[in-house]
């Protein structure tokens, strides 16, 4: 029995209509729902439908990613911590997407926001946190050098997530994604923007690690 | 203090010479030296330097790939599985070098060849094989789907590892890192052929499990 | 004389008056009309126009495609059967556009919708309806692994119709694309969202079959 | 049971030692070997050791393909014509692997070369031959618009194959493919010098054909 | 002194306001203005203000290019033909912008519409008409195979103008232009969409061919 | 009937043997053969067999390039002018086989060498020389501004003719090609290292001039 | 201690309300407020926010770009002069950026707009006036040749910086920085519409001038 | 007058006689001969041509670059500092074509081999060393993130210039190029192994501030 990724609603692509009767759909088979992708009208269309059918339930919002839990639902509780980190305000939304997949599957989470390579100090300050946890998720736009300092910092594996920022030749997450794939120093990668991705990794990761602890062997 | 990728040395374009001088020097300062990307005549070079500046040196080869070790050395030990897959003859050189950085490491190997999407059978005849690793490599060429459909039959963390095969367009590993990026099942991916980096990113998460073990907290 | 593909409308790119024209002139001339990529406002201008002009034309829409018969028309009647198969609901627009050029020929339609790689065991469930087939029309967005997987599977020929959907790097149906050219098992590919183009090949070679099963020689 | 896409034996890329022992267990265990991208080299060695192992054998070499026959195989004989086209002396090697992956399946093949687009009237004058053909595999390379063209004139379903020829931007068959996928005419493609799997397609066409004309239902 | 190619005035990315103040100091000058890529509110603009401030001038209009003049120019004269050939009606606005860029500099224009691959009959009935032009345009998108065409059917210098239609891999005009550049019959391109320059092209072309007409040494 | 572009023998992928005989054909049948991008050893197996076989023919040799003619041969003579231009050491072997094309066809040629951007005074010096010409090709590799530069200062029409040269980034003419079909002055182009094209498009230019001037109507 | 590049605040992306409070929160602590990308909503937003809370500001606006300084700034004096040069009308948003962040660190600035390949003469013209600039920057957009020309007449150093503009194939100014990156004459780059990128490189130049300035040793 | 941008041979596709020639005419010229992309047979060759034709000449070398001086040769002297910056051995031949441009041109070098991103410790240590040099030349393969990472530290400008190592996707330099362009701190950059103009443009630089130094007016 797979109890890996959970199941998510890519909300992109689909009407307003769509998005609520999938949440509900959702809630009332598995009483939670996790959304990516959401756009103010579909946000306000799930706030006031699910207002109605499931007044109980508790969202937790993340940029445009949302998690809707209601009372019976049982969130699982992981042994295991997942770091992520960001460069700039731009790549935000898309480690929120990650953070929430996480957070869903019951993983501590160890948010670090504004650190940088322009600004090596702030990033080599939090050196120690970083190898606290047990796997991280970097996000990280323009060139995308961020996972490569940190995974030469620290022995805790690293998962690049790149961010469509930046201008001109290499933007759109391009040179970011080539920075990662081609990085000096040993890490894994995911396509550009891809929270959810990188969220569920991570959790598969620390779904392992919480499955080590119990069962040392 | 970092314990965690190996130090390996690429020979690719290097000498013969340089390449010897190299794993001597590894060899008087840590016992071990782990080569890739080694060419024929590096290796002959190797084999009869080596054979008189260590004679007690064991070698341990995979397709382009060498470790050597001194009878000092003692290679630790992770309580902690790598499944490494791999689907046709042309991936299992790239397969080979991330094993040998896995075993470097002291991670137990389970090895899977000769399985893909073109004979479904097999591979889902090893699903359960599969589920017991802690962390699995999928090496594909081609259109890069084995990583894909094996990701989507099992819980562990998949790691992909494009291969350089295929002809004409999205040939040398492109359609298949593009196939793996664009997965429509959670996993993680490095750069084409680049087995040291996937048996790195590995040997990471092996030690992160081992540690866990070790200390269940 | 040729018999082969359908004329069609490629609605895209004209004004509603200009494809009310356009589909009138083919209903005078050829009894149907058939009509591809139609926004909103000229599928309402369409059944405003059509239902004045021709009041007893009978329209099939699938998706953005439409099929418009006068009583008069006698559709052909093919003994072929082209089998449709799609992953994701992203995938149906593309094959409905296939689809109804087939329909339209007289082709025997066996679809099968929400199958895929990430849920292999309702993939493999079909195998035998996919087999019963003379031809499959495989549509994938992604990384577009599902036609490898069933032209594995099965031995009737399958063309591969690569779907626009995935985010990031290799979206837009490109790492689709690449992966049925680059696939290693024996299919034929058209171009991304060409529902058009694979509905006209798999016709030609409907009607190939039904002159053997009426000329066996 | 599957009777579809005969093996054969990729030599690009093994040694002549490799070839010979792959061609020995298919002949032993199938009595017959197909190989494609033989060099030289290895088709020095395949003829020596199989002239000793095999020495009742017959071999059909079409460019650097061959078809390796003992005494006691019998080669089907489908009901079934494919039409194999060619415009230049550099396309014929690529036409040739497909030619001899469908003379193994034992269709009817028939081949014209040297027409093209340059030389039109050539082409016009053949379009009869093309429309009696079941299935048409065109070869083209440059801007291989002779798939184009001749799918324009004829009913029969057109497989183009581009290849690798041409200089400048868009050689290596990358503007042939573009031409094919972005074709005005009704076509499907496959990869770039990709002659085994336009054979294997033609083929598996050409069965569906044979098996309509064995049971007309 | 230069006499060689127009100046136009290139309406995109500017304000209606600013196309009007530049179309009106042209006309002051030199008594005529040339104007392509003009939206609909630009055109607006221009037609109420010309209206007022040059009343007596005449407006050439084709497509989304205009060509202003006072009754006081005196349009050259050249003893010149330049062929014009489109496929689709989706190429015919870039070669209206051509075809006024010639009209201009005095050239006749032989404008043949709705020939295309596709209807090679057509194509074909017209070679004597192409034969008779001092040189060609050939528009075409898609493919682009139309000026190949054309090129292997006379001695007449062929420029080849890629149009951005198309859909999927190579579209935008991509295919084309990859297809005039890799053409295997003589001819020269130019970029995608470039009416302006074979226009132009075209023009000093044919003013070279007035002058060997004037003075035929 | 078409006397246009003069059939050549393009010797790249053929063995000696093949270029010897099909220069033979071309000697026998008309008196003379073009042949271009010939290795040194296809030109010392052409040396001597044609000495034996035609032994007082001549032969005009440019670079890789070679034209055969017998005293039988009357090569025609246009009354137009071809200007040929290159920039760098690297251009001249392109050049040169642009140049034989027309030298056959019997166009004047003037030949300008050492001429470019980083030598603009050279350029400048040269710009009447450029204007007599009655067609320009002009050759370039790196970033290919070389015709930019020319086309802003005179009317005559200028072909674009990237060379492969360059590194890094844009090498191999891609650079070049873009310059040349972006540029800001009017002018058309042909391939990257497409000599032959180049000649043949100017050849046909060239014609239509001698044609006018012979029948200035 | 850092001196070196302006903090700049990137509008882009950014509500009104985001800008305003960046804006003022810099004038606060720095006494002036530099921002680059404004939209025109931004910009009213700015306006009115800043004339009341800071009422004795000073704007200086270029395009896009704005430099607010309260009366306490004391903007630095730099003895350096930073020559920038655009071709057309287009090129002038982007350098205006680069300007103004010049401008912000207190070189000296010589402007030089409307200069072109197409239009040599006027470059040839203001030849004297780019040497006696410390360093220029060239902005060009199309084939971006302009850089190659006048780092070919000056000794001055330039930095390219290409604009995305152009049409088709190359466009966006990908044509313009493969031209600068392949520059036969010696010049660095910078990405395609980073004017603060080639404004910042310019600045840091400018002040290692300024010191040389100073302090001659 | 012009002294900027030395003149250099570039052997790269020059035959050992056509190298020493060029290499005869500098030195009898202007004393001094820079010579750069040597292969071992053209360095032979020289040696032992100008061993024989300058006897009393010295011969630096820096990998495959040279720089050959006459006694007569008086090197001038700037008084400037250029820093070059590698991060591993495979970058250094690259940097020293740089350096010996620069040293050619008399300015003081200051070399730093072996910092990089995977070893920040040793880039933090000389980050003093790299703020005294006047202008910085950092050359980075694989993912090319020391340029930025050097840039963030110091105020001195930088010149990115990638390396053409690293594997599979974005390798051969591109990543490199991608990511400095990219680059979050303020840096220009030249093409990929552009060595000559990494250091052209540094001397350029050096020669500005040598200027500065000897008139601070
Ligand atoms: N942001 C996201 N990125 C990628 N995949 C997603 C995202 N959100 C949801 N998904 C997955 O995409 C699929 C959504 O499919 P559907 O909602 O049926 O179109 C599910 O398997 C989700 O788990
Ligand atoms: N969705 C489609 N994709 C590709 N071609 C199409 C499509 N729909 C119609 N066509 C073909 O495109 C052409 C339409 O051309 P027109 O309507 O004249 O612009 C006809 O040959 C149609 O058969
Ligand atoms: N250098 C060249 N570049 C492009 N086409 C060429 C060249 N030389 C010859 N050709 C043409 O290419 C064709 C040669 O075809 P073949 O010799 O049959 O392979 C003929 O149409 C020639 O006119
Ligand atoms: N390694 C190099 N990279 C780029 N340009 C170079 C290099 N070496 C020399 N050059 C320049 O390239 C030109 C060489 O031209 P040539 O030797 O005539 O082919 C001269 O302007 C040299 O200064
Ligand atoms: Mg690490
Ligand atoms: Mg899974
Ligand atoms: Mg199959
Ligand atoms: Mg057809
Ligand atoms: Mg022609
Ligand atoms: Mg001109
Ligand atoms: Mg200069
Ligand atoms: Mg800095």
């Amino acid at each position: 029995h797979r109890r890996g990724i959970p199941e998510a609603i890519l909300a992109e692509g689909k009407s307003p209509e769509q998005v609520v009767e999938l949440a509900e759909t959702a809630l009332e088979t598995t009483d939670r729902a996790l959304l990516t992708r959401l756009s103010d009208r579909q946000i306000a269309a799930l706030e006031s439908a699910i207002g109605e059918s499931f007044p109980d339930a508790t969202v937790e919002r993340r940029s445009d990613a949302a998690l809707i839990e209601t009372p019976d639902r049982e969130r699982p509780s992981l042994s295991a911590t997942v770091g992520i980190v960001t460069a700039g305000t731009v790549d935000q939304a898309v480690a929120d997407e990650a953070e929430l997949v996480c957070r869903d599957a019951g993983a501590t989470i160890d948010r670090v926001d504004d650190v940088g390579v322009a600004a090596l100090d702030r990033t080599l300050d939090q050196a120690d946190r970083f190898r606290e946890a047990d796997v991280l998720i970097v996000a990280a736009g323009r060139e995308g050098a961020l996972p490569t300092v940190i995974a030469g910092l620290v022995d805790t594996p690293v998962i690049g997530l790149p961010v469509s920022s930046g201008y001109g030749y290499g933007g759109d997450g391009e040179a970011a994604l080539y920075g990662m794939l081609q990085s000096c120093t040993v890490m894994s990668a995911v396509n550009v923007d891809a929270g959810f991705v990188a969220g569920g990794q991570a959790t598969l990761i620390a779904r392992t690690i919480d499955s080590a602890r119990d069962r040392p062997d």
